[in-house]
């Protein structure tokens, strides 16, 4: 990697003199390598076993020796992981996207359909879901580590484990599943997968405010009073961030559209709402994601065309990026030897907790996808809303893996204040990169085949067009997105007799209250079109096309 | 602004308890403001004298009187400059945009002639032009400020202060010229003021590796060696990192275009060509610059249409927040109290250099625009082609105003390891803030008046739409961009008899050689096109149109 002789390079120049010249060193390999991903990734596109996020742990590994070999051993990563980096920096894009882009993957009436429609079973999986998860990884970690002799862990210790181990990458998943074959399961796993995200952080951001030392009724409550506080506040800050947004360009920007003030706008004010949620110490995951679905459901509309294409691929570019970013310095950090001098004092226990995590990974998932499955196929009617077995093992084996997430949550709770010196300590980070890593490549390199067994319907569609949820955005891009939703709006009007909307009737409930909610209320003041069909002559019409 | 309500938060949570909870406070300030700039600037945007610029300089102004008045006189600012800020992330994105955009400003088969028939000219003012300026500026700053009793300043500190203030900063005559009416004008301004930014910041940086204490031939030989070598390798670097990128782009994404990333790979690409340089110790700006051009006119011809529109106006948008944030960020420190504490021991002295500095200005750039235009105008044979006198008070008006490149090089400068309490360099800084904030907002306010007074033919087009340098981009963002960039490279060949291509005839030089070699070796291997008329069944048009 040239390190040795660009250490000996004279420091001169305006920014080298000013700035650590080993940061720059670290910036230029760090970008170099994301290339590297990139172009990699791509052309390891169409291979059965590798997706992007194992690419670059891949390659973060490889640069891990290189450099452990070229500094003789001291050190294998070139960037100091800070939580600040991860919260600041590189999580808000991630999670605005997954709402952001929602509404586009689910972007014509029938999947957006199939998404209101299951939004209680989503909600089921990703709120109980994670609960279950959480108490059971924690209950198995309190009986099993106790009992091992590692270091000064506490109960507050063992349920801030039970939270990491809760939060799932479903990334690997999504890039599998075909959404046109299942759209049940794709919403399920995806819808899911981002609920999961933030009731395990805000689980994890409610476990710092107490003392967990003595547990009883009182202070069980409280906290399920706190996580709720939680949830419903930041909620309500993302979504008031989002109308806001949106009534400042519908009002402001009438005839006079100006593409940059827009992009610009949108962006700031999604970061807006993560930095003030973490200000006013409320969960910034769940305030930037409920910001990036208001955004893309009434903002998207007020702006210019051009606009829109450009916030939707800034924002999937940023999020991009950011996980890849992010995979990288796992794979880079994982050889860090300071962490692993503890662990390889006793190389048995190392490896031995490891396994326990990914064997009570495993049993906490399976103990709520079975029997909420179950639950949520009573109150079905008719057998084609039904999950099947198949399916069922689907989205048990999507939420295995772990990802940036865990991670990052274990280094804020067990490196903090210089503790990676305790032994227990250094033994949890240890052990969650090896679960991430292992859950990562192993449990990801097994999902391509394993849907292709349990599904084999989709297995034609997967060989000869890889249907990422990158690439779904694609055809989408054109000028005619408008065009298309509109004519997709029509169609329903014009045909409701198909099949699939008369299957769909029965199921007014949220659905159809919203919507009505929305036309009445929202729509009017905040702009947005696509969930009514278009009404020539409405003031958001006006305002959504005088300014082209 | 609530500073004193919000420091008594508790600090909980995950971001807060490990990040300085001031730090999230002042992010949080700053988003708002950007927000508040953003709107306000559309809201003034017909206003007869303010500009975004301006917008952005007073609300930090009033910004920093709040906050002094809240923190009871301790500070004005929120957030420490730091070169690291500005050299790292604020103006890569600035300078890039500069040479990305230009081909866009350009992008007609006439305007791009335009630009390269003025070549030359261009060359001659960004580069002689600023070597002039800089040398008026150095000497008479050692004539002028040698007899006053400033502090300890060197030779070299004053060759610095001519640097510095021959930065121009023209964006505000940018945004008051009309590029359709006044080709010529709008072409040599902008190229001027690009070229200029480049040459100061490369005069900077090679002035700080010299002993300027004894000045004889040898030195002066070694210091235009070493200005050169630093201009050649950072546009050799540039030039290669685009084309890079244009090969990689069209060799790998054949018929698997995947948008973002494309955009990631332009964006990682041009930063890292960046970050080499500055790790180089070459001109990142340059590179940076010089990438751009390269990217926009091939890389960009590669890639998908979103890709197209998207990068086009991220890179659009991220340039305008960094200009906002900066000139926000000036108006806020303008008040820092403990600059001041000097100067206000010597208010007359302190009024008196800032004045000196402004009229060194003006001279500077007197003495080349006149003599240069002068001589530009002896080599051009007809008179449409000369610049006329009103023209060359535009021009010379159009760099007056400093901006953010000579506040980043005076806080290089003057504060470094600490040196805010030398008397000389806090009376530098403050003078530094005092011209650019009077030139700014005095001399920015008079260019809309003086160029209505002077080219009154583009009065009324100015009027009745503004036409800055981004709502020009707006026309060309749906996508027919290419198929307008056809049209009009089609009815250049169709029909050469034109008025205008006929007097461009004679001025084959530069721009025919390089269309020669462009057609006959470039585009083959990188493709791109909008020099040549677009040839059916081409490598570069399958690749380009295959992917779609």
């Amino acid at each position: 990697m040239g390190l040795g002789v660009v250490a000996h390079l004279v420091r001169l120049g305006v920014l080298s003199s000013t700035s650590d010249h080993a940061s720059v060193v670290s910036i230029n390999l760090f970008i170099a390598l994301l290339c590297a991903c990139i172009v990699l990734g791509h052309l390891l596109e169409e291979n059965r076993w590798v997706n992007e996020s194992i690419t670059a742990l891949i390659i973060g590994l490889c640069t891990g020796v290189v450099i452990l070999l070229t500094t003789k051993g001291k050190s294998s990563h070139i960037l100091v992981f800070s939580e600040d980096l991860f919260f600041i920096y590189l999580l808000p894009p991630i999670i605005f996207n997954a709402g952001f882009s929602q509404t586009f993957l689910t972007s014509f009436q029938v999947k957006k359909k199939q998404f209101f429609r299951n939004f209680m079973t989503i909600t089921l999986f990703g709120a109980v879901g994670t609960m279950i998860s959480f108490f059971t990884i924690s209950i198995g970690a309190i009986a099993i580590f106790s009992r091992m002799n590692i270091g000064t862990l506490d109960v507050g210790d063992f349920l801030a484990i039970g939270a990491i181990f809760s939060a799932t990458d479903s990334v690997c998943t999504l890039q599998v599943l075909n959404q046109d074959e299942t759209p049940l399961l794709y919403s399920l796993v995806f819808g899911e997968g981002v609920v999961n995200d933030a009731t395990s952080v805000v689980l994890f951001n409610a476990l710092q405010n107490f003392d967990l030392n003595k547990i009883d009724a009182a202070v069980v409550l409280k906290f399920l009073g706190n996580f709720f506080y939680l949830f419903l506040s930041s909620t309500f800050l993302g979504v008031f961030a989002g109308l806001l947004s949106a009534y400042i360009i519908k009002k402001l920007y009438i005839g006079r559209h100006s593409t940059d003030r827009e992009v610009a706008l949108m962006m700031l004010m999604a970061y807006l709402s993560y930095m003030l949620a973490e200000l006013l110490d409320l969960s910034g995951i769940l305030t930037v994601f409920f910001c990036g679905i208001v955004m893309s459901h009434y903002t998207w509309h007020n702006v210019t065309e051009s606009s829109r294409v450009t916030t939707k691929h800034a924002f999937a570019t940023l999020s991009f990026i950011a996980e890849t970013f992010l995979f990288l310095y796992v794979g880079m950090d994982a050889l860090d030897i300071e962490k692993w001098r503890f662990a390889s004092d006793s190389p048995g226990k190392s490896i031995g907790i490891s396994s326990i995590l990914l064997g009570l990974v495993l049993v906490g998932r399976a103990a709520f996808v079975f029997p909420l499955s179950f639950l949520s196929n009573l109150t079905k009617k008719t057998p084609i809303e039904k999950i099947t077995w198949r399916q069922q093992v689907v989205i048990w084996w999507a939420g295995l893996m772990r990802g940036a997430v865990s991670i990052a949550l274990a280094y804020n709770k067990f490196t903090r204040s210089g503790h990676t010196q305790l032994h227990g300590n250094a033994i949890m980070i240890t052990s969650t990169i090896t679960v991430v890593l292992f859950s990562t490549m192993v449990f990801g390199m097994m999902t391509k085949p394993l849907i292709r067994f349990l599904l084999p319907a989709s297995s034609h569609t997967v060989t000869s067009e890889p249907s990422s949820p990158k690439s779904l955005h694609s055809p989408l891009l054109t000028s005619q997105l408008g065009s298309d939703l509109e004519t997709a709006s029509h169609s329903h009007i014009v045909r409701p007799s198909s099949l699939r909307m008369l299957l769909s009737k029965p199921t007014h409930t949220v659905h159809y209250y919203w919507r009505k909610f929305d036309d009445a209320l929202m729509r009017p003041m905040f702009g947005g079109r696509g969930f009514v069909p278009f009404s020539p002559g409405s003031p958001t019409e006006q305002s959504v096309h005088g300014g082209r």
